[in-house]
């Protein structure tokens, strides 16, 4: 049975990106018979342009239809304060993940071997770093109601917004770190401020019931300040991190940039029915857009990602990464990964060398 | 006239970093004839544990009444999940915040020239680093309401937090961050989550009309999550790094980190009225407690800051800023920044070495 690969380019170096992997999977789908089709849509500052809204209505029947979504990035300058808050390409993002209820966000902090030198750590402490961050990504503050700004009696405005979350969304989460640790280091270390924060007081409680039921797992409990310490002086100690939306979102884009790997780094977003979507961890990043110059391989690994977690096919993931790495042991570099020695490619000549490294 | 100090212990290392912090106070007192006045209270969880509340009424009364504040450290595990939320060690310190309005919290991120090579980091990263960073203290998601745990219609139980400031609010800690820039490098960076969180929409939006009272300064604003990955990749960028209080709880922990001398940086929070609480910004340390190993040069470095801000005696501050440098250029060094070549000391003789130097 085929399967249907939505594929969104996005804004910023979000096109060039996404045409390398996308050249990627077309050649492991011949390669491998995978069957894949591929659609396309538009989301974010693009999409507004276009249709009036980050995630158009076009774009939210074909999401729904898909078996996985890859994506490139979201948002620039041009679009910066120019119209409401729900209009600009973020709630693009906000809303497709919310849409298709992508609760569980897989953010991989890994130091590549060949690239081990980039960290701005020092190479003892990432050599071989492999974190995995498990971020809740539909509830918490990023949703919470009531929200808003709000004129007081006394005529002077106050901003708010509720952190929240139930039971059953925090059980759901936790779920997803537990079964991904068994298959990994086996340790799970949940991040709260539950000396502050009553809503993570229940997700400290609810993290420690379902500890139970997974007793080959280690579980510890960590307050978020001394996790973004603990990530900078010993981030190896950590195996698989579960928090909430916005912990999440600091702490993997803490983590990204200790690996010193940021531009290879992919991320997955899935819901109850496996359906994926996947971007690189990296942003849009406007000012070297059109150039061909960006690197690839963050969303050349998020589309192996995208094939091990929504399309059944492991083995062309494998594959995929094995001609990643194969890529950078022949010492090719785009510009943000370049040293010595190395080198230097254009974007779109990283995305041929993995395709005829495959 | 005679000012009047109140120097509290706390958990944990507190009463021996306080001891040394204390002897080189009383050294200066003399020095410069500073008539300080020195009084003594509990706060913590010892205090829970003799008086049945973290912040006695005892202790309420000489807060209210002194100049200035120094104070050890709080919590330890014997607490841990023993009391309620608002009679642990922690809510202590929340309650005085709250109740002598210390709305403004000073975190220098500094590198000690002799210490650089103990930083997580590059040298060429931290070297020379001086970052200061402004937090707002007694407002945002760590005092907003409603806050708890609700049993919702369908059973299941559901925890909020209100994250909330208003515009004087954000005014005030505005201010503080402007006016340390201009007797810095004029530079001030808002960090907030505007792209999602309206409460940081009117964060920013006060920061830009504030910024016009202060054309020497330059204002840039910057999303939380790039705010960490930008702290470890080039955290040299930052002058004064302003934001609210959660934020600026991660964010002052993880600069402080960067550092490498995390045991030597203090910490100032400030109400209105220029009372200050003055304490190290690392934490109780149970496991060393009592074992004086502790590194006592940041309550020591509080007490200066103490000196400068609460207590009118700048020329004693910088007395005590150059006898800690003079101490570390004679080689000694607590266990927590102890490298080859050096004379490890301990807490007590860090102390006295510090009032011989003075
Ligand atoms: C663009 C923004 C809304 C988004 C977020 O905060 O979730 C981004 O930072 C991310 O982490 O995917
Ligand atoms: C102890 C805790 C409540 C406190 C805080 O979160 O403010 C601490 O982490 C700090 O930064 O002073």
């Amino acid at each position: 049975m085929s399967k249907n690969v939505l594929v969104m380019e996005g804004d910023g170096i979000g096109p060039e990106i996404i045409r390398e992997a996308r050249k990627v999977l077309e050649r492991v789908n011949e390669l491998d018979n995978l069957d894949l089709e591929f659609t396309e849509a538009m989301l974010g500052g693009r999409a507004y342009d276009k249709h009036g809204h980050p995630y158009p209505e076009e774009t939210r029947e074909k999401a729904r239809a898909a078996d996985a979504i890859l994506f490139g990035s979201v948002g620039g300058p041009q679009w910066d304060g120019k119209t409401e808050r729900h209009l600009r390409p973020e709630a693009g993002l906000l809303d497709i993940r919310s849409d298709l209820d992508l609760f569980a966000n897989l953010r991989p902090a890994i130091t590549f071997a060949q690239l081990a030198d980039a960290s701005p750590l020092k190479p003892e402490l990432v050599a071989g770093l492999d974190i995995l961050i498990v971020r809740e990504l539909t509830g918490g503050i990023y949703f919470g109601e009531p929200r808003g700004i709000r004129t007081l009696e006394n005529g002077e405005r106050q901003g708010y917004n509720t952190d929240v979350y139930s039971e059953s969304e925090i059980r759901r989460i936790g779920k997803v770190a537990f079964e991904a640790a068994q298959k990994r280091g086996k340790k799970v270390c949940s991040v709260d401020k539950a000396n502050v924060m009553e809503v993570t007081v229940l997700w400290r409680e609810v993290m420690d019931e379902l500890a139970k039921d997974y007793p080959d797992v280690e579980l510890t409990h960590m307050y978020v300040d001394n996790a973004a310490m603990q990530l900078v002086v010993n981030p190896k100690q950590f195996d698989v991190i579960v928090t909430g939306n916005l912990f999440g979102d600091i702490l993997s884009d803490e983590a990204s940039m200790l690996t010193g790997s940021i531009g290879m780094l992919p991320s997955a977003s899935l819901n109850e029915g496996n359906q994926g979507f996947y971007e690189p961890s990296h942003g849009s990043a406007p000012d070297i857009a059109g150039q061909n110059i960006a690197n690839p391989l963050a969303t050349i690994m998020s589309a192996a990602m995208m094939l091990r977690y929504s399309l059944g096919a492991g083995a062309a993931a494998d594959r995929v990464e094995a001609a990643v790495s194969n890529v950078l042991d022949q010492g090719l570099r785009t510009g943000d990964i370049m040293s010595e020695g190395m080198t230097k490619v254009s974007t779109s000549e990283m995305g041929d060398a993995v395709v005829a490294a495959l």
